[in-house]
């Protein structure tokens, strides 16, 4: 696992206005697909170009172009050039390493956020960097790559649902940033059932492989942690937020909605962190009291030969005068006076409940 | 236990307006209950449709509208329309795995709290969602099935208190909130109880049952811990909030015991996790204490033993030449060894206190 | 220990303005005491009933009326009724259990705390709800039982000081809880005290009994917390409070010394805590640090012994070929070996601080 | 050591305005120095009575009393009522125990703060409860006892440095806070130095004292703490303040820097909290693991001689039929089995990384 | 290591207007490097002395002086005396024990921070007193010793970079402290790295060097944050102060990006802090689970072997009557009897997964 919030050495120092991409190097195409809606019109279709964009700039129809692929510097700065953004908007978007943040600038507003999806097939967790640009009749999304959580959005708008094609992007910002957080909820709770399982089999069979996962858990646990709590940050901010791109009476239900989710998401982590550190204490607890019994048993069981075994010592020994061998049932008795021993030891032990 | 605040993959995207039953399946017919009331007049009776209730909308006298069943839709919707609320309200009410919220809108208040309680029969603690909305006239609430802790306030309004026939909804509210807020600190006083109760047999009799008894208060504490400090916070912004709904001068004593009330029991809830996990503790050092002392003395009941034992093994050699094997009191002489030797030992453990 | 913050089954719903005592059954007689006193004027009595005590309602001098016993409803009743207090006042003063508040009315100011004190021949602790109602004239002070820490008040008044005499019943109320307040430091000190001592002993013999003071002690502490943090919390609340009852410029003075003292006491408690908490990791690395001494000795005493039996037990086989056993000085030799060999491995052990 | 905020029982509700010395008793006589001062002239000199100062009280230079002894009120109510302070202010300087606190009157400014220095022959630390009183043209500082760390600045004053000599009592008051809290700074990084000694021999040597010696800077370091929080709140609220008394503007940069300073010692402080607890852990781990291989090694020992033993013991066994016995080199062959046992043993535990 | 923030005796007391050099003592030269440029000029030169730079003072281009070393009294006087700067200034670039700190003065801006970077031979973590301060066309520099983080700086002014260029010193102090921070990542990422490769060996061999290396890191970290948290309270006072030497407007992104850079510095240390206390239990309970199963092992081990040298020790015994020893299979019995048993034991041992 790369830390996520390394600098290069050659990285120390360049200018932040620099649009250099951080992250894993990349060769794949960028991908442009824009999907241009209104209350009554609906296109969709894969762009060759950034140029093909610009007419839509002004149009009052909702324009959002959603950018698969930050890594070529070439298309980022025909984008800010094509759309008159600053460079840093980009060089943020670009910098996929740098934490969640919200800036306002002059002609936009600009979102980061960290996207979790879970790959179909393999069921593995991919972390990418999405930044949102909203501008007065366009939305901007920048992803690493192709795939992504937003496919129930597109369906709402292609399915002409009044509320989304009625309204800006500012309503389409929140749709997609719902849906961002809809799946942290979502992963969590897969995580936490995962973390609820584990508990069965912890008193009754406590074997290594149980700690191991718990590790596991906890990592991963820690891991969705660093990248929903920065997020939580970034929407009370964008809540308290008095942009003149949100129209925040028509959306003040979505802000508090988005909030109320992304604070479950954030309880639902302490939750299970909370769980998985107490199931480490019982995990623990179990061990080192099978092990105690273990230990009392065999203690147990070599003391109680160890008087025995002098006993029968005792008779092993060479003197001429030793009364004892010589009686006819003295082997008998030494094998009565031995068993009583040993039972009123166990009877001992029974009764001060060592065994 | 199903975690609470999951979120299935296909709910993942869905609109916030859209109504859909979010907990677990139920099939069961919805009850509406109506209670109207006024300083002189009274009536109560079961409705069948809610129609029945909109004729009541803008009369004088207070309605208190009892929604039994929150996963029937079209009952919803009928709701929603006939009162005139935006859909997102009751959108809330049937999300049952929701966090408690306040909300505000242009024609009523929506207040959702998880309403704790035991039935009668089992002592089954039971958790649900309760949901009010109030309006000018009316107060509706919305419980996920048939049974609730609403009878005192019920018998109070029969009783023709005053105060409570002479008010609000608001007044009503409070009474209801009251209500739920005495029920945890009952259930937690319950629970508390019993915690209490463990100490006793913690320090004599330090079982194996102890420490699953003490995991399972830790674990049922917390599930209370999870519902009442977000009722915490949904009341203290209440008691903050500036709403028309409520009359501030009337209830301020109302909203100020109900504060009290609730700290309390977050209070209670805290003070009883430190006190358990004082318990884990103290069974903790008990259980170990225990052990020590068993191999201790299991240890110095062996380390008796070893020079005997070794006493005997050199004369229960075969040199030809050993002379204390012939004198005529040897074997005596041995025993009186063996008995000096074990009691030195005995006293020498004695003495330092390692007996 | 009967935990204070229960709530009874029938108590859940019951409306806040029903004077219900809630606390240990109790029958003794209500005491009823005054001293009525200005510059020049001073009595002092028994009072029969409540009546008595109207015509001075309005009087400038200042009256001091003592309630020992809450548990009477009708005696609180006639209060309630003769003065024109508000019946939730008096039902929050006959709620023991209440957590300490203050509040503001129309016609006075409402303030419980927690009494501490020391019943004098038994140095038992006593906890008592005690509530005091400032009015412009009056002060009365609600007691569970006879037996209070004001004696040094009612000596200050009777020994005619300028200050107590000369002041208003705000005064009074500052000088009554800084009584309460200086007992909580007291008792604490007291607490601290033994505590301290504790310590002495810990290092040298640290017997069993020990952890048993450590775990009372830390209990008593606890309950000395839950009383001081609450009311430290209404005295700041009351120094921040513009109440008409309260000369503000005139008590500012008294203000910040009770604060200061409040916040003595919990500095304290917090201290002691810290103290008990390492007295506790001293008590258990000194048990264990012990233990591992002794089974440290044992290990190396058994050890020692176990090449010696060995070397007996090859002399007692019974080959017929055993040249050894047949040497004149083979047992003496023998005796040299097992002899060089413990004193070796002793040499061993101590070169390597084993022992 | 006495604990330092205790409360004697005859000091209960007693009168806050009365003059009573709360400390050790004390007998020494009071001594009274002053040191007046301006921009050209200098006078010092042993006082007799408080009457000499009087003169003093309105004359425009600075004049510095130095009370050393706090414990006889007659000296004391001579001071107040000779320079009109209010009684509780020379109270709160006589109750030594009290906590570090400023206080704002008509006609002066009191502080008061813990000052720790080091006796300079015996190297023992002194707390003294020292309190300032600043007037227009006076400052009056109260020791419980002679000796403090004021040198430099009667050296300051003696040598004629322009900013000392040019300013008013305001600037003295710095410039001895500041000293204190530069006794502060000196005495953690003195304590400091001891502990980080300690880490040496850590690793290598882990002694029982080493535990004694962790022990004992933890409390000493709490002891600092313990006085260096209260003041590190005074000095925070001194430069909040909007007195008459300190010349704001002028002083901003003495501000500043008492709080740097007080800040910094109170991050050393909690650094060497965090150093001594490390050192705890290291300490036990070192403890436990030599303690681990300690016992590995005996208990490896001792099996290595189980079976050796147990083969001896079959050979001693007096059967009538026995072949093994009656064979040539049969002795020589047990000698070879057990030492292969023996070696293979060896090689097996080293191969286990058990040795 | 020394620690940082001690105090010598002789400094106790000393006015903080003196000019003192608190440090390691030093002897080398100071070196004065200006670079003065401008939109289109850019002068770069080794200066001999101050008074080179005053004629720059006024002149519209920026001036940046960096100053190596400032153990030197002489000169930090004649800067102050050049340029008009307080004592108190110098006073605090001189001490390069105290904490990052920002002040505002009349004619200039003063920040100090930590310079961290590492050499680059020998890898070594350099930690310097970096002090800024800011006039209206002058930037100063106070550094300990040669060699710095600022050549990325150097160069983007060498390479006519707009940008820089163009703006007025406050940009290059954001420049500045952009890279101190920058060099902040760097350096924890190293140290994040060389933590997180210790978790492979951590499970399959727990050496002791590794808890050595852990408790290594651990300081180092601890080192790292005592230097970064100061600075983050310093860049978020920078951020919200309102200095005529900083033009807000335009610096308001690198503000932004400075503070979400030092938070990022900040996260990712308390991040490795706690995998590093993740990884010292997980070495903890590799470690002690090893033990255990060693100790487990050994006793069952010796355990099987104790019936079995019983049995022998009974037919070592001469007893005259002793049947089993005159059978003609005795012998060959016992064995078998032996073996069965210790087959007995490891059977019942595996069932009970003992083994």
């Amino acid at each position: 696992m790369v830390p996520p919030d390394l600098k290069e050495k050659n990285e120390i120092g360049m200018s932040p206005y620099q649009l250099h991409f951080r992250g894993e190097k990349r060769t794949d195409r960028v991908h442009l697909r824009l999907i241009d809606y209104g209350p009554e019109t609906l296109q969709e279709r894969e762009l060759d170009s950034v140029d093909d964009v610009l007419a839509l700039k002004d149009s009052p129809t909702v324009s959002w172009l959603n950018v698969d692929g930050v890594h070529d510097a070439k298309t980022m700065e025909a984008i800010a050039r094509g759309l008159g953004f600053e460079t840093l908007i980009l060089a943020d978007a670009m910098n996929t390493r740098s934490r969640p943040k919200i800036a306002e600038y002059a002609n936009c507003l600009f979102v980061s956020i960290k996207m979790l999806r879970e790959e179909d097939a393999s069921e593995e967790l991919k972390v990418e960097h999405l930044s949102l640009v909203v501008t007065e009749h366009m939305l901007i999304s920048f992803q690493e790559e192709m795939g992504d959580v937003f496919n129930p959005v597109r369906e709402r708008i292609r399915a002409q649902k009044k509320r989304i094609r009625g309204s800006g992007p500012d309503y389409l910002m929140f749709a997609l940033l719902d849906i961002v957080v809809d799946n942290y909820i979502y992963i969590i709770g897969k995580l936490g059932d995962k973390i609820e399982d584990l508990e069965d089999g912890l008193l009754e069979d406590p074997s290594k492989t149980v700690i191991e996962e718990i590790n596991a858990y906890k990592r991963e646990l820690n891991n969705l942690r660093k990248n929903i709590l920065p997020a939580r940050e970034v929407i009370l901010n964008l809540s308290k937020l008095d942009s003149e791109f949100i129209d925040e009476e028509k959306n003040a239900v979505h802000f508090r909605e988005l909030v109320d989710n992304i604070n479950q998401a954030a309880e639902a982590t302490s939750n299970y962190r909370e769980i998985l550190s107490d199931q480490l204490t019982i995990y623990h607890t179990t061990i080192s009291s099978k092990l105690n019994d273990i230990m009392k048993f065999l203690t147990v069981f070599s003391v109680i030969f160890i008087p025995l075994t002098f006993i029968a010592g005792i008779y092993g020994t060479n003197f001429d005068v030793l009364p004892e061998l010589h009686f006819r049932y003295s082997y008998y008795v030494m094998w009565g006076i031995m068993i009583s021993v040993a039972v009123g030891m166990l009877v001992y032990f029974k009764r001060n409940k060592w065994l």
